[in-house]
Formats: C-alpha cells, structure tokens, sequence
C-alpha cells in the first residue's frame, strides 16, 4: 500500500474482509472496541456517531456488522483521523462513513444537536496523569482524560442524541458508580450494563454500558462476559464475537 | 418453647447454635439476609445498626460472626420487632443487641445523629404497589415501599453512620443506577459492588453494596458470587458462607 506512512501497518478485521490502517508505536485498538461493537445495537437504517473514534476502528466494525446506515466518528487527533479516513477509503466506505477531526467539546457545534439515534465511544479511561511523557503524548490522549473528560463525552452524547436514542460506552468498573451519576446527571438514564471479567473468579476489568436519553428508571444488569475459560483458551463467548473458531 | 405465638416456629442458624423466631405466614428471612452479613464488614469493637431489621436475622448473624460488639435493630412492624425481641433473648444476646420498634424516618431522631460505625439494611426491594392485599399486609411491607422508600434508608444511614462508616445493603439490580445515584445524593460513595447470579450465564437477581459517608469515588467492583454450579448443587462460596459442607 503506497498509502501507508513510517510506522504503520493494515490488520485484518476478520468481517467482510475489512482492514484497518494501525500505527505500530501509537494507540492499537484493542479488544474493548470490539466487545463495545458487539454490545451496542444499533437499527439498519440508525445515524450513528463515535466519540473519539480514533482510527474509526467502532464505526468500521458496527458497519460491517449492519448496525446502522451511516456514521460519523469524531476524533481530535489529526493522525488518528487521518488513519481513520484512509481505513475508510481502503475499505470503499467513503459513502457511509464520515470521519471528522474536532474536538468532542464542540461536538454540538460540529455536528447537529439531537440528530443521532445512536452514539458510541470508547474514551480515555483514566483521570490521573501519573507517568505521562510528551514522547507518548499521543497514546496519552487516547488513554488518559488529557484533551476530553468523562464530562465532555457524556454532555455531547446528551446533546447529539435524539430523544429515546442510545448511548453505548465501553469504560473501567472502577468509575461505574460516578459513570452512572453523571450519565443520569445528563438525563441519559443507565439502561443496561455488562461486566467483562478476565476469568469467572476475578473482578471485571471492563464495563459495557448503555444509557438511553430520557428513559425512565430500570437497568438490566447482563450475566458477566467472561474472557478466558482457561488459561489460554478463550470462552465460547468471546470466539463467538471475534467471529473465529475455537480449538 | 411456651414463647412461640400461633404460627410461629424456631429455625436454626447453624452458627454458634443460634436460633431464630419466624412466622410460617409472614416475611422468613431468605438467602439476601445470609449474603449481606458475609458481605458487610464491621470491626469487633464496631457499633452497628440495622434499618428494618424485621425478624432480627442480620444482626443476629452479624453478631455470630463477630462483626461489630454493639448492634441495633430498628424494625417498624411491631409483631416482627417483637419476635425479633424474643429471638435476642432465646439466643441470650440481650447484652449486645437491642431492638427498637420504630419508624426509619423517625431514625435520626430515635437514634444518635452520626453514631454507628456500620450500618446495614436489607430493605422492600419493589417500587411498585401490584397486587398487595390487605391480607398479606405485613409480608408486603417487608417487600414493597409502602412504610419506607429508598430514599428514607438511604437518608437514615447517611444521618446515622459516623463520618467514614460503612453502609451496607442488599437490593434488587434493576434498580441499580437509581440506588448509586441516591447514595452519591446523600455523600454516601459507593465503594464496592458484588453481584449475585443463580448460575454464571445468567442476569444477577441481588446486589450487595457497600458505600462509604464522605469517601472519594472509586468502586471496586467484585467477581460474581454464583449461587448454583449446576441445577440443585449449590457453588462452593455458598456452601462456605452457609457454613455447611457441600455433597
């Protein structure tokens, strides 16, 4: 590919033949992205936005797997969306995918208030800066609440959701309770949760979660996603969801 | 036992040959009492309170386990708070637990404003009022808001705890995000979280939480605690916290 720059590589996506444009030194996604596209649900013909979208890894998977018609992802990182918008284009998705560099606190400006009947996003989880270095500064933004809070990500969901529609977020358990807070804070009312553990016996070290705008008050908490059956041998579960066989 | 009162009848405890008082026709205590005094933690010295108590079983429990030195029950239904009264004296706990018939509401002014430790609660789950009759009364009091909501236990612990205690709770999952909400309301941060699932593939149907007056927010979120490895063999953590061996 004459298309990519130092540092990059295309991994294959596993669905509908889809690749993806990474940067081997930079942010990679990982396997919250696609546990985060295999938990939001989005109807064939929904308006889907994502909040820090990065290298457009959520809106390419929620597209190949027909959750939703067209979509926009929004990244403030100028490599990230230049990434995004070249996996857009190598994947002929230009007509459906739309990747827009900006910043998610004028999310609301960019794009048009209460027009989205689904938004997904991956954030930055952590809101301490301890150990960030400029020569990762990048990596950084995509992990650390550095250029965006969790504040920013649900007060523009607020705002660009339509009422009734859907906000599906991946994060860390250790927030669930101030995640939970400030979504109802925004009327966006926690709907549905589930809890990723690495094995049935550990803490989980993820949280998928769905809040609706204006819903009424009553949450279904899922049955625990678990990663690993055995040590090495992934659940059936989670085979099933990166759609590759197990041993 | 010339104590016992028309339906009433003497159940074991099978810890430190305790025993309690139940009525066959009224509200026993079920497996959400047992795991709440596993779940919550109190110091031996610790002095620690009850709200709506009924039977009497948590502290019952929490005393057999050492958790805590001093313990009261706060339960408004008199028959219930009266049982609860003789189950203290059957088990000669006079000394280290008393019972009081009173009102949640009226808790911060029967009680001393920011004095226990520990607080504990296994409160009416349901918010709704279907199908309650005249004639299960009692029972529906112990399940549904009709005497004291959410709010009131929620407001009663943060009044009673000491800056720092702990309150402990068992409730229903579906009303999660409402109950963190409510907590984080009244400077009560929910600190940890364990759900309670029948078997690992399916949706919790209880939830034990600990919150903590006046903590900064972080929740630590716990492994599953399942009750069945397989139909009608319970997991081993439930043979533990019973106290019994398994098959």
């Amino acid at each position: 590919m004459s298309d990519l720059l130092q540092n990059e590589r295309i991994d294959d996506l596993h669905i509908k033949d889809y690749q993806i444009i990474q940067n081997k030194e930079g942010f990679c996604f990982g396997v919250d992205a696609v546990l985060l596209s295999d938990f939001a649900r989005a109807k064939k013909d929904a308006r889907v936005l994502d909040l820090g979208t990065g290298t457009g890894i959520i809106p390419i998977l929620m597209e190949a797997k027909g959750k939703g018609n067209s979509f926009v992802g929004l990244e403030i990182q100028e490599t990230s969306a230049d990434m995004a918008t070249r996996s857009v284009r190598l994947n002929h998705l230009e007509e459906r995918i739309q990747i827009i560099q900006g910043d998610i606190k004028e999310a609301a400006v960019i794009l048009q208030p209460s027009s989205f009947d689904v938004i997904t996003s991956n954030p930055p989880y952590m809101n301490n800066f301890h150990g960030i270095t400029n020569t990762h500064l990048p990596k950084a933004i995509a992990r650390h609440e550095i250029l965006c809070s969790l504040d920013d990500v649900v007060k523009a969901a607020a705002k660009l959701l339509k009422p009734g529609g859907s906000f599906f977020m991946v994060h860390k358990p250790f927030r669930m309770a101030e995640i939970m807070h400030k979504l109802m804070e925004y009327q966006l009312e926690p709907k549905c949760i589930r809890l990723v553990h690495p094995y049935v016996h550990k803490e989980p070290n993820m949280m998928l979660i769905e809040a609706v705008r204006g819903a009424k008050s009553m949450i279904k908490v899922e049955p625990p996603l678990i990663i690993y059956k055995d040590v090495n041998t992934y659940s059936d579960e989670i085979y099933d969801i990166y759609g590759i066989t197990g041993p």
